[in-house]
């Protein structure tokens, strides 16, 4: 939180891609458009937030401006960066200016690392951490106080645990993969069989493999597969509190937001979006680039490139044209009371 | 969980603000209606809780009843407490029946405390605990067996964390808040921005600023702001399971209850009350004194002090007559369906 | 994972209760339907797999094909094990082919276990596992890394917590138990009363008490009860990421699945299944033997072997009635609109 970060506007415009109009000045924060500092960028990603970055009288003494290519901004104002894609500078500036301290490389001695576990030179442990035996850890990993990473896990380079990960026994992680605090991954799937005196447990035999540059969130669970492998793709990114079942495989570059569960066995594909609060049943088909809207609850195959929602969901324009019908019940209420009436 | 508490009726009536009618007895137990035992308490709210806490024939033995002022009780009946309002009375008399014993100040010897944090003399930290550098833990405060304090987070007075939480570098806690077992604050915001190969990350450089007498649920997640900070004021208390996205601000003495998801940017005004299972989209605002049915799946503004429920959510009135209406529509069906038959 | 499990199987079948046809082979593998390897099984339960598994040219090398009693195999075919109940053999198969090595008995240098507590010889305690004062583990328990249990608590014999699970004081847990990881277990349950300065806090003076053979999934939440204690009966399966309330009380041998929620003081069965992502409201009664859909919003009592679904949840075949007629809202529309036109 301390690295105190300065970056020149002329090496920050080449780190990002953009083009510098004005002198150079230092920055050293990131500020919404209607703050200012002479320490600070702003980002304007259009003609609205210009308006709100340019309210306050000492607008013009922000370090920078970032505005897209085409945007006009009235005089006076501070030096201008200009990128195509707003979003994209402002991720990237984030990047260049955020205080994080990493820690250093070294196992904690209040860590315990079994005998058999193999830890890069370059890898931190945190205090409490817990690394099992046959365990890997990556050049550059950093497993967080208290995370444990079960017996023969490897985890890639660069993959950061935050504290209290669980990996469950022999889950595989790729590189520069972030899993959030209290994520636990690997644990039984919930399957049973009906015995005579009760549940009998499926044993999962099957794992976890996630691809390169995942981001989990915190307290998400992915279950291992009952006899294949839970998989995730690389690219994807999973927000906080979602539950992934067993044998679920999800493509690369998916974004799924809080709270979502995804049930045994169903496929995801490539860059599929889902809001938050998405169920999917188990043993479907989410089809490449398809788009789930928040609370949307999946009970059957959804094709490619579709955007589907509502519970059961369907095609969102299904969904508006019955919310739409649904508009029009009170009226057809009254005229079928009407009819009733006149015709009895 | 053992201490011995006992406590007279007579103290007992002053603290919580009740009278006493008959003679003073010694509680150690709070019952529910229809239990009895000679050092127990009962409140009955109601003429029907009444009705069962009288129904035992030992009932007499009870050390006290509590009831409203203005319920009749008949006789015989144990000494009586009078409260104006016994759930109130409940909570206090339940308080003071809290056998539980505060772990004794001090440092566990399996704690790890970076040098440069500061930690009250009077505070707890347990065993396996982590407080990183530069945070302040303040007087009385408990951290329990291991808990994470990051990097230059503040603990106000009197503030409790239960087992594993974690909080990430720079989250600030008001004073008397309580943090339950395995909740994640501060942990990165799920935001991207589209880049040429694949999701780039959007770097949180806010932080989390929490308020005081905050109850924070078990395994609950409460993301770190993407520029400013997320907030939460002054009296909220929210359940177990919920996800609170980067810069959602939640006013004074809301409730929220469990398996809540808030998007991004959302602001709940005060006293906002929320049923189990509420999603709110990002980017909206909920009026002061607003209640959410549960399962509410709110995708737009909602006015001070109104009640919404469904999903999409709307005035619980529209609700209910949306539901009455559809439960007319095998009428209004049979109807055009014999219309249909007549015309053709 | 690194167990060299090998079974004949002649004993294979007899542990199971399969019929062995054909010469004895041994077994390190179970396999999906479709995948061969010589010291394979694979588990066909009906036609269509069936045909999946003898789909490979080199099918018939499989170590054994366990298909039901009656279903008749093509020649040629690998050596048959015949089982009434496929699943149930898969169960079992599992079970026998499980590789997990068990930690070995004692307590790890890195645990805090208090001088009151009590820990049979034969449990394993892990690293930064926190047991504390009066605090009693029964005979093989397991407690993972980084475990905590509170004061005054029971683990039966032969119960597992994985790691970072957390038990608050005083909560009791049967025999032959798994709780996941990141589970909480006896939180406070989420109950205030109205005072004049904010919401005060209901004292949790109840606890939580779990029978045999009951599996709790990884960071799900149970709150201990207000007066009495949470029940959950023997047998019962609970997925990750669930939420039961303060009072609730679960009968044996149900099976709820993940991100499902149960609010404060309902009864819920023996036997009641329930989908992902349920929400059941307060004090209300699900009977014995009910089913609920996944996503149902359960708003009143559901009697005894009844399938709900829905949100508000309604019997299954009203759901679906109100479905089709919904379905008929376009033409109910298109025939109003006429009928208005023409009487105008």
């Amino acid at each position: 939180m301390n690295r105190d970060v300065a970056v020149g506007t002329t090496v920050l415009a080449e780190r990002i891609g953009a083009t510098l109009e004005g002198p150079e000045r230092v920055v050293r924060r990131l500020l919404a458009p209607g703050a200012t500092a002479a320490d600070a960028i702003v980002v304007a990603g259009d003609a609205e937030s210009l308006a709100a970055a340019l309210a306050p009288p000492d607008a013009g003494s922000l370090a920078a401006l970032l505005v897209p290519l085409d945007l006009e901004v009235r005089e006076p104002h501070p030096p201008l960066l200009r990128h195509a894609d707003p979003r994209l500078a402002l991720a990237r500036i984030s990047a260049a200016l955020d205080e994080e301290v990493l820690p250093r490389p070294g196992i904690d001695p209040g860590a315990s690392v079994a005998a058999g576990a193999s830890v890069a030179e370059d890898a931190h442990v945190g205090p409490a951490a817990v690394i099992a035996s046959a365990a890997v850890v990556g050049s550059g990993c950093i497993v967080g106080a208290g995370a444990v990473v079960g017996e023969g896990c490897r985890l890639g380079d660069g993959t950061r645990l935050f504290p209290r990960v669980v990996l469950y026994p022999g889950v595989r992680i790729g590189r520069f993969v972030r899993v959030h605090a209290g994520a636990v991954i690997g644990a039984d799937g919930f399957g049973y069989a009906a015995g005579p005196a009760g549940a009998e447990k499926l044993h999962h035999l099957g794992g976890v493999v996630i691809g390169d540059h995942v981001e989990i969130g915190a307290n998400t669970c992915i279950d291992r597969g009952t006899l294949g492998d839970t998989e995730i793709g690389d690219g994807t990114k999973i927000d906080n509190l979602c539950q992934i079942g067993h044998n679920v495989r999800i493509g690369q570059h998916c974004l799924i937001a809080g709270l979502t569960g995804i049930a045994g066995s169903s496929t995801i594909g490539d860059g599929v979006l889902m809001g938050g609060g998405v169920a999917v049943t188990d043993h479907v088909r989410i089809g490449a680039g398809a788009r789930l809207a928040g609370r949307a609850g999946v009970t059957k195959d959804v094709p490619a490139g579709e955007a589907w929602g509502g519970l059961p969901a369907v095609p969102l324009r299904d969904w508006a044209r019955e919310r739409y019908l649904l508009s029009r019940l009170e009226r057809i209420w009254n005229f079928v009371r009407r009819a009733e009436k006149s015709t009895s």
